[in-house]
């Protein structure tokens, strides 16, 4: 199976980063994490992208905040579907991360999941990744039906409390 | 090769969704168009994304003004990667429909791209089915690199205009 | 008397519904607390929309943060009227909910109350039951005269406290 | 059956209200449109409000733009359900006349729908009466027929236009 | 001398208004300080204001948060000046309070102050009362020398500090 | 009578300017309008400002745009009141003027109107001189009746449209 | 003289480039103008950036819409200051092209001018070189005073029209 | 070589004015830290401002919030390169103070950088010296290299962390 890469901007990022990683972790999908700067390591977020593709990767993500252009340096350099992931700052409410990351140029997509999203950048890249996998496509199913389970234990336990 | 299902919830966003079908048709990647909307025609918008796999898509699109909750309620009802398009509609500056598209909740992402993106839209899907498709990531690198030779001739015109 | 059915998209909307739950159980309301999702039990929220008018309800409140749909979808299944309270999150002001409640298209309203607006959705719907209950107009006025009496009240004390 | 009150702050609002005339008039439901100002008639405001339920009227709109006061100062003096319009003005966005409709204070709810929501208003107004009217109740659901309908022909159109 | 009427809509901007009220007793101004709500006591309102001219009052101050009808409420009930001071409330930025304060239609304005702008409220109060005072506007150009004594004298601090 | 002083940042504020001359015009209240830069002419800003009490004048009105400083810039050189109008620029909604005119700190209030506010921006300064001029006192509550007068006739046209 | 060298993202850009490069060439400051695209042409502002330093270049302008993104990429790749201007795009009102652009993390600055603010952008270049270029200065100095000039002649006309 | 003069509007800002200095300190900058208000001292203010040139300042850089007008203000009396910091305060989210100080008009740059760009800034002000002063420019690029570093080893960690 082809690996997802998980960049982000700045070790602040990591505690979402991690929630990522884990949604990865749980369904069995290969994955590297790696702290690259578009502003400070340029060449590197330019040569990882840009061989990412031959090193085996399927999927990137990028999670970066404020000036969020991670995720576009990182998509400049490959056609893999680039998943960006805005964090919130302490100075600002995420606003300028999402519209860093999300108002890309035309000819240069970014997959823009909400702020902070790092669950559902896992999911999407997954989702990506089970096109060509049906065992993973299976996985996301049986994830949904628990999903919905869990909403649902969640309502007898609201019934229980409202309405005796 | 999978399919790629573009819909839109109001025929007002028709301009955006011929855009990204004239890209799609480019790179020679199958496609459909239709008109559901997740608040007038629920039920048709839940079968056609929950089919949509057993259907031959792979990929879907989904463009939508205003409290744009189109991209949500496909995604809901799919494991199939979902692409959304927030549309600019004239009360709002977009920014309606870009909160709505891409803030969605814990376990059901959207992969969303900036306002009125139908060009990115598209690229994005082809970008994903490029996974599966050697053929197609080719044509992407050979876009990126007429999209690059595009910017050197503007380059060298504008070089003609400033510095003779 | 018709039943207030109030629905919340998880169970992190709890504290705002429980002031909804309140409100109407101070004016004998019957109500009924669901956990419903827009996007993971999609199906039961068409159904239970759907059913609602058959079911004795008159009013559906429908509370949700982030790309809040669920008032959205509650109300494409029902003619019935439908209250959303858009929730704030942890990762932005509530704008995001607020628009996504409120920007609904033509022919599928929303009656839209404040950011974490639970005590007025529930006023809300007493306001409309009461349409056809004269006591519970009687009620209304009555607790109106009550806020008064209350705002004259911390009128005096501030007298009180700044002119002696 | 009830009559619906229509008030605007200023005739610059006509064209959003004709439309919410238009639809009360297309299912045959009284009305009376009325201008009258939160702040150059405050006086007439509050009469015409408080004496609104004597009048057989069953729910009031009101649309205003800017600093749009008039849903909660109509809304201060009934206990009648009052929908808010908040129109859009020419030197803002309309995110002004939303906020100021819709963050009411506890105690006095305004159902708001979205900016320049003409027809929705209506709707709502439509639904709320439609609760004591079983024939209304039909004709809103015949509506919501034709739309889904309306929408099929476009799908229809639309698939003409791309698939042959 | 003309007293300064300060009116807030509810309690919880009691301290915004004590460090106007602050203000108001540190330069002798007379004042009132009064709790009115615009939605839930609005009679009051139109009798307070309507008769505050002929009460002795020469400038009203009111303070309120979200929707904030209060000081628009007040202003159309007399004219004299009325100062507005959008409070913040915690489901949003006061960025609502602002907005409904200060985009008043054509004809009523309301003198709008920084969001918590409590002091500033009365200084400006007190600059319009000294112009028929001029002890007061004495008074108010000895403060300016104070203060700006007192930023010279953390300038001083700040040089002992940084450049020993 | 005390003048009033208009001055604006650029003469591409002219056409607000000139609303809020005619207005001072039509209530007999003496002006002078000036164009006089933060920026480009801070000496003559500090200058004209700080000897406008000893030159007769009882208001300054400040209207600016974008990163709008003129009115903080006046009020820095005088304890007259000075009214801040917030222009709209081409390139933004006027938020930028808005904010830079409202959020001013502790110390040196603006009374801020309206963006584009230029009547009321005349209406309040004319509200303050009243205070000391009783005719004008008269005239403000004259044109209140006019205002209120010709919102009932635009309700009686719109009467004779609806309801005949 | 060092050069400036002025860059933009697409050619849509230029009319906003244009008045910077028409500033730059009244001072006789010696410019080049290249379109560069940070996600296009990634290598090339690399390079391009990277070896402005030692091609002449003292200061460089980046211009920018949407996901500014080019800024800071030029900044990445050289210690020249970099000024930066986010231009307008026509989905947004230019706050996207802002935030891109000015909240660049600790380590890169951007030193971000008004939104289209192409003479600015060249005005803050050549304030820069002007610190080694005395006769820059004297020119910088000079058109202030004409600029207030301007100012004056526009304030004796509005004299003309409004004080006869 | 030239001095840094770093102004404050108030000592609330020292936290963000700190870490400029630690940084100017860090590369052996010459600097002066004052506390001038553009309100309160504006006469200071033109006064340093006016006769930074001479003083053997080459750079400004002005920290402000809210209505941020000293940046501007500075910019004013000078024609050194200003740069400003746009300081969040406690009732606004720093969107206030950014686009008070960005915003300007044309003819009076101010180079902006991030919300509590305090470092930021001060790179900027020694880019911008360094231009004259070879050794500085080899020491930024020294800290970019270290930058590097340090985001290598973050990464080593992190590869350490995930990869075992």
């Amino acid at each position: 199976m082809k690996k997802v890469g998980i960049i982000m901007g700045s070790d602040s990022d990591l505690p979402i980063v991690r929630k990522a990683a884990e949604t990865l972790r749980a369904f069995g999908v290969p994955y590297e994490v790696h702290i690259l700067s578009a502003h400070r390591t340029p060449a590197e977020v330019a040569e990882f992208a840009g061989a990412a593709g031959q090193n085996g990767f399927g999927v990137l993500i990028a999670a970066a905040g404020m000036a969020a252009h991670l995720a576009g340096a990182v998509a400049a350099h490959t056609v893999l579907p680039v998943i960006g992931i805005p964090c919130q700052s302490n100075s600002f409410s995420g606003l300028d991360a999402l519209l860093s990351t999300v108002q890309m140029p035309s000819g240069i997509p970014v997959a823009t999941v909400a702020i902070n999203g790092g669950v559902n950048a896992a999911l999407l890249a997954i989702q990506i990744l089970a096109l060509g996998e049906a065992e993973l496509a299976q996985k996301l199913m049986q994830k949904r039906l628990e999903d919905a389970e869990r909403i649902r234990e969640k309502n007898d336990a609201v019934q229980a409390e409202f309405h005796q």
